[in-house]
């Protein structure tokens, strides 16, 4: 999912937001300081400092790059089979066979999130992250309706389930040990957007 | 939805975990010490040690508790009309109109389950926890089946699946500061219900 977003940092603060993807990914967002952020760029940490104010601006910084770059991605892309781009995107939601990477990234959003609970800064990101996710998903739904592949459903009202639905697959992926429930609810949205969106 | 569990402690145990979830409402988990929780006693916190070993171990006990008078109370209720149950339900979980005691909860558990994705005693908690509520809702659907009132669908497989759209909410609630959404995932979720669940 973020493959690639930071490969090739052009210039110090990009370099900085890399090396913090890196460290969130790798030991989590409760163990991160600006001093291992430092140590990740082989730098002192007065040059982090130099750029961001502290630990939580840097995190919102580079959630931010991230967001915008999925933001330029979704928006670039024309959907051309909508029906394939929801099936292509449950598939990849819940998937089963996730490596360790995948759950790294899950978990480190989900304790992110929970930042947001006191935090303003995090509670705005994720609100704009949040329409970012379900704006992709109703104009996949728009471009089926338009095309008169899917029926006149409320398109907005579908992809804030289908937001919401993934959200709570992150929450539980995360915080519970069971995983049986992955499959039956994929079936369970199938069915959902078999009744509500597909045509037969 | 936790009203008048810890009303009446019956010993010292009950009175630190009444103490505890008076805390954990008030302050979150985030600023809660043992010391504060002597406080809210009016004891010296080593009674609390004596108690409980340390702030997590009062905290899971404090959910187990919470969790077995849950259980206790769903398994003792006969369902009477599982269409009114699950409606009930709904209605209660995408409230708009939700008082600050109702969010405080919903932040806190979500504090706490960020907890879980580092501490495997809250996971735990919250498999056991998830399993339970997903139980009643899967109780009240085949009650719904054996009745002839409800299609003969997966019982588990739909309570699983309104249980995670339960859980997105949680967090969406909780880390945002939309709440349009709510709205319209309840109508989508009744639509899916009329088409999969009720007899029409």
């Amino acid at each position: 999912m973020t493959d690639g977003v930071f490969e090739d940092p052009a210039n110090t603060r990009e370099e900085i937001l890399a090396a913090t993807y890196r460290c969130l990914r790798n030991h989590g967002y409760a163990d991160l300081t600006m001093q291992k952020i430092g140590d990740e760029l082989e730098q002192s940490p007065s040059l982090v400092y130099h750029h961001y104010e502290n630990k939580d601006a840097l995190v919102i910084a580079c959630l931010e790059y991230l967001l915008e770059h999925f933001e330029g991605k979704l928006g670039r892309g024309r959907v051309d089979d909508p029906q394939d781009r929801l099936e292509e995107m449950l598939d990849w939601w819940f998937a089963t066979d996730v490596d360790n990477d995948w759950h790294a990234f899950l978990t480190t959003v989900l304790e992110l999130r929970a930042q947001a609970v006191h935090d303003p800064d995090y509670r705005a990101h994720f609100t704009r992250s949040d329409r970012v996710f379900k704006e992709s998903l109703a104009a996949a739904l728009r471009t089926g309706i338009d095309a008169g592949v899917f029926q006149e459903c409320d398109p907005d009202a579908v992809a804030e389930t289908l937001q919401t639905v993934l959200i709570g697959a992150i929450l539980r992926r995360s915080s519970t040990d069971a995983d049986v429930w992955l499959e039956e609810v994929h079936g369970e949205l199938e069915r959902y957007l078999e009744s509500r969106v597909y045509k037969n």
